[in-house]
């Protein structure tokens, strides 16, 4: 088999949880599927809410669509802006039960695994260009510890053995639907954030190294 | 001269203000100047960031263009949701200049004016029908001490001169571009807020009196 | 009957609520029962969180003890601060039941009466005499819609009609163990609120006018 | 030199930094000096807020005293609880400058140092215990890049090679002096602190492994 003729950029997104109708993760990722972005590929692929399932998923993405960046969305209720993540941690701690009814407490994400792995997505890059772009933004250092951080995980485990080939997440905020059944919310509109995906991906195939930029919090 | 022939609706916006370079409340404002209401014409006016000037440029729309209902705009940074006020002080307590310099502290918007003015919005029907259209929204029952509580409570005491014109103001959040400028701010697009205006107002026409409905605070 | 020999100060709180063991509003002013005031004694009195009821009960306070200042106090969980309230509404809108299960929504505090009051108490010299004394406060604008703002409305009516006597309402956050129960919410240890309403009552005894000094807000 | 005849637990606090007159971190570290707990003695140090230089004075006090639990605790501005870090990560982004003005930007602790270390604090358990005291408490996972996570990943370095020696760290809220000149910071009693230090200390030493009990978050 060929390599792929053409370079593919993978962008995962969540099925919906916690009895929401929808998962914005998902519906920003399927907005912009066969994207053409400076000539590479966008390719979506939706994960279940599961864990370990959702790896698996992951890692068949991956097989399939040998991507040369991947780039995994997962919703964030409560936050109020577009958050690339700076680490994940090998640490299942499910808070409620997730679609399959899991619910780990402190186990490994990867029994032995490192600790945790950085992004290797120039987050700071990401988070200036959305800036100047208009678009609400800030790094996060804490993916938390449910199912979000678990792929987020996973991922950076394959990728530190596929040389070449970089990744992280973002933690995205509620839709406006989502928030109108939540009073107090905070929100961004799918428009909004689809913009912000397009600036995130552009940014990261242009950015092979990060750029020095503040970002960082005092606790 | 005759009086209208078409009834018209007023919707005020503030002028940009405390160093931003645009107001969401008038961009809203203005995006439906002229726009046709169920047989009514919303007329988008431009109020100065101005105790007391304000004010008389809402005399002066008031007088020239008689509307049955008038819908006072103003932002809010740090809220949410787009929230129609329930109360109008009479308190002028300014935490910073307003754009001509003035400070008011503790004092009167109307010297031997009422304590506090009700809106005449069906806030409650508006609230209801925001949610049910997927745009966060709630009620909130302080207007704060700055120029929009002191415009909210100038338009009440003069509606309450003119019997058949109802009135009211929202409190509106941030625009994207706006928060992107403040870390950690909320924010709502200007497509999801003009179409927020928009149910305002039809619900406003539509419900003369509010419904019964949930919506008050514990403290 | 003689008048008191004594100048008393009323101090009330309320009895628990919402399946709470527990409410500081009425630790905080049971521990300064009979507190010598400069030359005035201090008489803690507890309402029932039932609307209609804790008016009463704060009308037969008030004719028993004759009190030359009253302070209403009543819990904010949520909040940080000890907060003077400034503006009763006369509005309640109950958002849960009270201890009697009644909830009404936007019905008037009492028909017929005026949309609002102002606090009689020096609610700024109150902030920055607790401030000066390290004690965390500031001005609050609304005080809801649920038994607190009845209560203080209801207050204020009554000392409408009493020249010469004073009174207001202080929200006051969660104890510690009340926050040990519902992670994340802020408190204030109950040695802090009573030297919080130690400083209040010296200092509204103290300040017959309010100092002008900022305390307002934006929004 | 023998080793201690009696057991050591090393608490350190930091300095004050950001035009603090005084940090609690220290405040509370230092109301323990000398106290006996369960038989082991507790003794107290106060660390510079200075990259590099906070991590040699931790290891002069690991020198000196050799203690077989240690305790790090820092500051959070704007936390409500008593929180347990759950990890520290290899990164130092500071967003202001330190006491020696040093500001590193996306610089390793450590250079070739894992990408994290879990705390070996029994962190569950310490928030179960500290909740059914009544004190406000809840596992936190960043310690955010700065000076605190700084001292937590070199103390935790330190640690792997140290057998049989547990540690960690925790962040602590603001005292109410401190939220009383920043109005709307959350604050906790240094009465309040001092005995969640020692239920926090009791706890570490009694429980050698963790318990399992929820405690993650969503994201």
């Amino acid at each position: 088999m060929t390599p792929n003729a053409t370079p593919t950029v993978l962008v995962t997104g969540f099925e919906p949880f916690d009895n929401d109708p929808l998962n914005p993760s998902w519906e920003v990722a399927r907005a912009l599927e066969g994207w053409d972005c400076g000539g590479a590929t966008v390719r979506a692929v939706q994960l279940p809410c599961v864990f370990g399932l959702a790896a698996e998923r992951l890692d068949e993405a991956l097989a399939r669509w040998r991507p040369r960046l991947v780039v995994g969305l997962g919703l964030a209720g409560g936050r109020t802006e577009w958050q690339p993540e700076r680490v994940a941690i090998n640490c299942d701690d499910a808070r409620i039960p997730d679609n399959a009814g899991r619910q780990p407490v402190d186990t490994a994400v990867v029994p032995g695994g490192p600790a945790a792995y950085f992004s290797t997505l120039p987050i700071k890059a990401i988070v200036q260009a959305l800036r100047a772009a208009g678009l609400p933004a800030s790094v996060s250092n804490t993916a938390g510890t449910f199912v979000c951080n678990h792929v987020f995980y996973a991922l950076m485990l394959r990728l530190a053995g596929l040389p070449g080939v970089r990744g992280g997440f973002v933690h995205v905020p509620c839709l406006p639907e989502h928030a109108a059944r939540h009073p107090g919310a905070p929100s961004m509109a799918l428009a909004t954030q689809v913009e912000a995906l397009r600036v995130t991906l552009r940014t990261a195939l242009a950015f092979e190294n990060d750029i020095v930029a503040g970002g960082g919090q005092l606790h």
